[in-house]
């Protein structure tokens, strides 16, 4: 932590401030310079948490030196993780493709999808039971029923499953059926719901907030790992700027950022960033090639009547299509299906 | 609803989308220009739901014409709300002031504050018991033993409590002990909570979210109000921006902007907007002069030791002065006290 | 300057460091933590311009502790600056109104909104005659012949006359009609044109840029400050945000940031901030109550025939009005028109 | 164009709208709804310039059909656009890399890297002469000086070269010296200085405004069209967001989105955009991947002594290992250097 002083501060102002420091057991270090004296202050900061320095006489700012996160950060866990579900590996050298429906409708259609996505090369069906809509008369989701179907989806095609949460309810009933558990961009700062999942027991895969910074996504993450869940795949899904040509602004940057910070895998969805069909592909492209862990892509046997997102969503062609153009991206980035 | 054609799309494909229209029992109205076709739709678009009509072939985009909201709209209610807590009237003709600590800490600070700001002419006291922190290490409040304090302080001065909530068990808590339930901004689309407060029968304080729309606010309050819940209150606390020198980015123009498009009260929090001490009193005169309802402040009686937000807390003898600086203004507005 | 190093930098990364740190003639101060060592650096950094430190081995990040403009700073000029145009004094104890159409289209039109905002008590007539539009095909303003307007309504009227330039040739010709410079919001950045007023000896009005950083616009005014013309007064119109219920996000926040980092005046333009014109009056008054030195409001003959912006211009009625309400705002907050 | 009335706007209003819209010539379309009326206005919209129907009784809102640029979409001009800088050609089928420090700042520095970018596969050599900072006291560039290093980089190397613009009196300089002129983020929507390079001849690329949306920065792209110079490329560089972690957010939907909208070329910036070495290669190859004509990235002989922007800079070695790394992705993209 670092105190710097308002210009020409008195020396009386200085030394009230090196003497909480130190009657708090930790150092501190002055730098002194013709406007401006700088504190260095070492030990656990945490001994400071209710001296609000800041509001002492003549303190101008107070700089933050370390990150709050420290399971999620890549300073004291210095290997990639991997992310186990079931038998498949999420993390460097594989490269995971979750697809399926924004929300699952019907059983027909989520099996039938599921089919689809496996014969592609998905080894992941997602679908929503639970879908959080801005409006309270959008359609809300099958809920229990949804999550049937995805059960019913992985025993018919062995794929792994993933659905999102939205209360505990909705996590007590998902554990039972589904694999993986997402929680949404809206949720991401719902730590009550982060400790739950935290608590499930089951991977996680932690969507990026609409306007979370990085370092706010990798602390919500760290909620998860802080119950004894490391299992947390991070997923960008763009940012909310003042651009309008597409649903939200897709922040590729992320995934360098994030393997500089942190050792946790990180997917992409390209869907739900752009919020059109004809943008999915090129960004999925992108996202293998900078280095993403996996893909999240949303594709729909009927788009034109799907209940939710359907101008995102892929047909079963255009995802075959797009399946068997990202291969050699794949291999070039050292990673196998 | 309007349909904006491609540039020089096809009659046949105009044909097939009036058909679809035609066929839900809806009309359609063909403007064809030089360049543009446009459609527009009349008649319940919810009809349209699983259409997608923006896949169609040679379709442009979807023009929406009416909010998703209804209850919150004043187009359907034109008439100014009040909302009551107790004896006390939230909405035009009154200025509530909501003050208090950010976070509950004990009992003698809780009882301490709330006998301040009350002589200061407070009607409400605040204080967070269940305090939702970005780092999982943050103190996350007392939780239940903070809302026996808070009924303590109403007993004592007779104020006025309001307190946010994160959970079902919160609001279960928070139910039997306060006057009036927040849901903060981090929560505004947790859409479980939105409805779980809407049942509580409690008045509700609606923060916006950190990144949300007034539209998706007004939304939001719509999920309350379609539980059986008229009472709530709006509460403009900030958006995130690239700005660094406050905390968040007051929007005060959403105080106009909610006056046009919804009969609910608004108040303005300019202590969590700023982050900054000095800046409380200008923006509080400023959110009195463009016409908000009311100002939710934070006081503390020891900023310089408090658990949470310090450096934005005004001490008793600022909000005395504070309070006497606004009188005019608030007489100005033509409200009282 | 605070040099962070990354945790566990080995020790002879740090000296390597301290070694550049004291070859240039400063002094390096160690702060040695159990994690993580910062070194304080005292002395003028522009020693340091061309060593990009951030870049030897194990530095994790520079954190500046100064700001870099000097003249614009509150630190080095702590007494509030007035601006004179004419006889007529921008800044503490005055409330300037600025007020007049966004583009001046006839002499007539020009003359007869001089007179009205004259009548109604402003001090200026504003008008472009230079109008920044983001498509080329829409109306650029009538130039030289909208400059020779101005100067018949400072004839008539007696008002003070202001005028955005945009170019070299823009400013020699304003020189010569109008008492006062506008720089616009696109134009913020644009430091040749910085440079440029500040040689003309005008006062210089400067918008702040539609998505400029408060440290960027004093550094805007620095550019101008520099070339030796301190005649500068900011204005706040808004910055770019994602809502879109008004066409910019108006930040009063910047007022009392403002004057806490500067000296300078600094006036607040509602008009162009919200685009709508009902939106106008509500912010004026806020505006004032939160100390602003001044406002820019359109006012416009006729706005439904307005050949610019005449959704947020007010009619001489509506402005008329709204300068009788302001009255005891302005008493209020201690200034006088 | 479409006007959406008021609910229960009454058809006096309705009525008066459509004689304006007739009597101007043009066709008015009513969709009379149960809450709502929309008119559909078929004809030249310009006609209506000055009509302001916004502010007519019971107007809602205007909802504009078509996009203000016509020569910069690829509505009017299908086929993709090349670019000819001498015997380069910039568009499908090629991939440019333009490599070069951000500042030149001696002959010797400019000619050494120019000599190692060349070797690595570039085909421009890119070096600022005229550097536009925030701070007034910040290096300016070498101006001409620069230019004739420039000019001595081509005149060794074969390289076609590019310089940033910022006044009248640059371009006049630049066209002396380089192949190509740039229009920098800050100047994007400086009018005066976009028709100046329209009209000066030369191949133009267009950076993107750090917030500007991508129907303005077409617009802007106009400017230069409708001066007579159709060889205009965009350059994505990152959009300012309120994360941190990067300079700028890199917008790399912003590729699809461009190619969709609009004929001309367009490359990517990752130097500018991330601000951080270690994250231009990953997002490079992202660039390629997702359908980018070229790229920009910054290389210097000695980051850490660099004037300016060191910290993004790749070293020789560093480029030529991404340049070695890309060649396969840029195959895969169906491209050639």
């Amino acid at each position: 932590m670092i105190i710097v002083m308002k210009p020409q501060a008195p020396e009386s102002s200085v030394r009230q401030i090196v003497r909480i420091i130190e009657e708090n057991g930790l150092e501190a270090h002055l730098s002194t310079g013709k406007q401006v004296t700088i504190i260095g202050v070492v030990g656990d900061k945490n001994k400071l948490t209710n001296k609000n320095l800041e509001l002492m006489n003549d303190v101008d700012r107070i700089v933050p030196v370390t990150e709050t996160y420290k399971q999620a950060s890549r300073k004291f866990h210095p290997e990639d993780s991997i992310v186990k579900v079931g038998s498949h590996i999420i993390g460097p050298g594989t490269l995971t493709i979750m697809a399926g429906p924004c929300a699952v409708e019907t059983e027909e259609q989520l099996l039938s999808i599921a089919h689809a996505v496996k014969k592609a090369g998905a080894q992941f069906v997602r679908g929503g039971a639970y879908k959080p809509r801005t409006s309270p008369y959008s359609f809300q989701g099958l809920e229990e029923d949804g999550l049937r179907y995805m059960a019913k989806a992985k025993e018919e095609t062995g794929l792994n499953t993933i659905c999102e949460v939205i209360s505990a309810d909705a996590i007590n009933a998902a554990v039972k059926y589904v694999d993986m558990l997402q929680v949404g961009a809206r949720n991401m700062q719902n730590f009550q719901l982060l400790r739950e999942v935290g608590q499930s027991g089951k991977p996680v895969l932690l969507k990026r907030g609409l306007s979370a910074t990085i370092d706010e996504w990798l602390n919500a993450a760290e909620y998860i790992i802080a119950e004894g869940n490391p299992n947390v795949v991070l997923c960008e899904r763009g940012i909310r700027t003042f651009e309008t040509a597409t649903r939200n602004t897709l922040d590729l940057s992320a995934v360098p950022v994030i393997k500089s910070k942190s050792h946790l895998p990180i997917i992409v969805d390209p869907s739900h960033a752009t919020g059109v069909r004809s943008y999915v592909g090129p960004l999925a492209k992108a996202a293998v090639a900078c280095g993403a862990d996996g893909l999240m892509i949303e594709v729909h046997n009927d788009p034109e009547h799907a209940l939710s997102d359907g101008a995102q969503s892929l047909t079963f062609d255009q995802f075959d299509q797009l399946m068997a153009e990202m291969k050699d991206y794949i291999q070039l980035a050292g990673r196998k299906l």
